[in-house]
């Protein structure tokens, strides 16, 4: 049994750090709140994903069995946000029914049933790689936002690296060329060190429209390694982990 | 002979609720305001139209020969809406030349000439069905809009009904389903009834747009019946009335 | 060698005025500020354009060798164009390495690398005929683009025209007609005259944005002519005209 009631922005900006990597995924949920874990279909980018309980202004959740501690659910995530987006500011009541495979949402007047999508016909959830980052920055997102909207207009592809005390990221087009360089001082905080990567820009675009709502985001990175960005939402009760792949870069 | 002069604003706003259905159409000028009856190209839609002479701050009509009481143009909606929108909030002068078919739009410096559409290339005007309606509902304006921008989310049809104490409107995709339900005392006016139809949400939808500048609107329902909605523009000085034929559920 | 620093809504006002015209062309950099004159590819529309040295907040320039008294660069001003959007209002630092043939361009911390193009490669700069215009009118510009606005709505064509006391533009449609008629009261300066040209709307449309920046524009005008607009910007230390070639009149 699951009911809930939430903040109608709180769960659209949850909802948008969702559907910047995958349109649809298995949502655990569970006493403590919500949990997702999704690859993008390419397999190039990963989103992990956590609401707590006290996000919600109600949430009641039992399991029906006593061997499950969570139900897990299909869920089409670009579906939900078109609804959230017309629902306005009021608040979202959520009712879950497994039997028949429905979450039921109502915002003032409006009553939407969302079936859910069959569990065993979407990806695996994908299994968290272990990584280990020598280099950290945490910047401020806006900053981070304007020069990936700045090499969109330039190239395909970013470099993101540090060297020493500065941060930089690098885009490269056919006749032009466009490097931000952001030094410790700059920055929220940088680790001092010499690393750098080379990912999509179309990820990274579409990665930064789903951090739009975080004050700051903290990038770990390292030598031709992936790129992890992790970030808080909805009042610092979600917190969001995107994986990117690193492109090669050809020589 | 016809001569006025009307408020840009109030005029756009009356020719914005004749292209929510049609483009072109017949317009009956005479002494007493404008009149307005078309269907659109399919026959689904229809609209009444009604404009008071004291909507204008000026305004002269007379016939040529004893006979006619009004005179019926050719006009195309479309583009006089277009340089509506450009004219600003000035004064529209108007000036119909019968003889050369012809009407002259006068918006301070621009001085724009229309030429009249043949009457007899146009549809015919459609004769008002005589519909008896046995629920009414009074709603506001911005609250059905909202309703039909959720509904156009999902599906390509909607339900309006009448269950009791209820109005309802519905919409079903393939996974998803919508409900707007209002209770008599969340709308203006309700007659207690049990009615239901389905229509064309396209149709729904470009209505919509034509009563955005109407505080409230009456639907006029019935069982598998046509949809009439009535509202008024241009400060109460310009009646509509919008026809919808319904479709056929399929069961 | 040539180092400068500008206000970056300056430098985008200058350069807006170019792309209204061509995307890329010679910028002649000398000791007294930049120089440019370019013909769109169809050679129909041409721009002469001046900024002086005083509208930089930093400028320095001198020649490498004594016989040169300036330095002639091929220019991607579209890309420009793109870069200085997104760099928000900063100054912008311009610094160029004539040996790389690239420019360096430097916002906050947003650095920006332009190769130039060869400028064997770009169309050669065009002599600006020998004119003499009988008749000249001052507008202000957002009247000028409003009736450019409405004419784009109609046709294809527009007549810019003098008669009398009058100054005025008028475009055919194939059911409709737009005049804008505007006495000399209503202008900022009329020579009393009796002549008209054809002109591309296309064309105009285009330079009417190229303007925007500026309070009033200078018409010069004469009997199926050639049509020169003057104007300037950034608080008058750009000046701008656009020549433009008139249409023959099928008549």
């Amino acid at each position: 049994m699951f009911e809930a009631k939430i903040d109608a922005s709180v769960l659209r900006e949850c909802v948008e750090t969702i559907t910047a990597v995958v349109d649809e995924g298995k949502l655990r949920i569970a006493e403590d709140g919500f949990k997702l874990r999704a690859v993008d279909p390419a397999n190039v980018a990963m989103i992990s994903f956590e609401l707590q309980r006290d996000a919600f202004d109600e949430f009641q959740y039992s399991t029906e069995s006593e061997e499950d501690k969570e139900s897990e659910i299909g869920m089409d995530f670009g579906k939900l946000l078109g609804i959230l987006g017309i629902g306005g500011k009021e608040d979202v009541e959520l009712k879950l029914d497994e039997h028949a495979q429905k979450i039921y949402t109502r915002m003032g007047s409006l009553a939407y049933t969302l079936s859910l999508l069959d569990p065993s016909s979407l990806r695996k959830e994908p299994k968290v790689p272990e990584l280990e980052f020598p280099a950290h920055v945490i910047i401020e997102t806006e900053e981070f936002r304007r020069a990936i909207r700045a090499a969109e207009k330039i190239g395909d592809n970013i470099v993101l690296g540090v060297a020493g005390d500065e941060f930089y990221m690098e885009t490269e087009g056919e006749m032009d060329k466009l490097r931000v360089g952001l030094s410790k001082e700059q920055l929220i905080h940088l680790t001092p060190e010499t690393v750098s990567s080379l990912y999509s820009l179309e990820y990274i675009a579409a990665m930064s429209k789903g951090m739009s709502h975080a004050e700051n985001i903290t990038l770990n990175m390292g030598k031709n390694y992936p790129l992890q960005i992790d970030f808080e939402v909805a009042e610092g009760k979600a917190k969001v982990s995107y994986l990117l792949a690193p492109r090669i870069e050809s020589e």
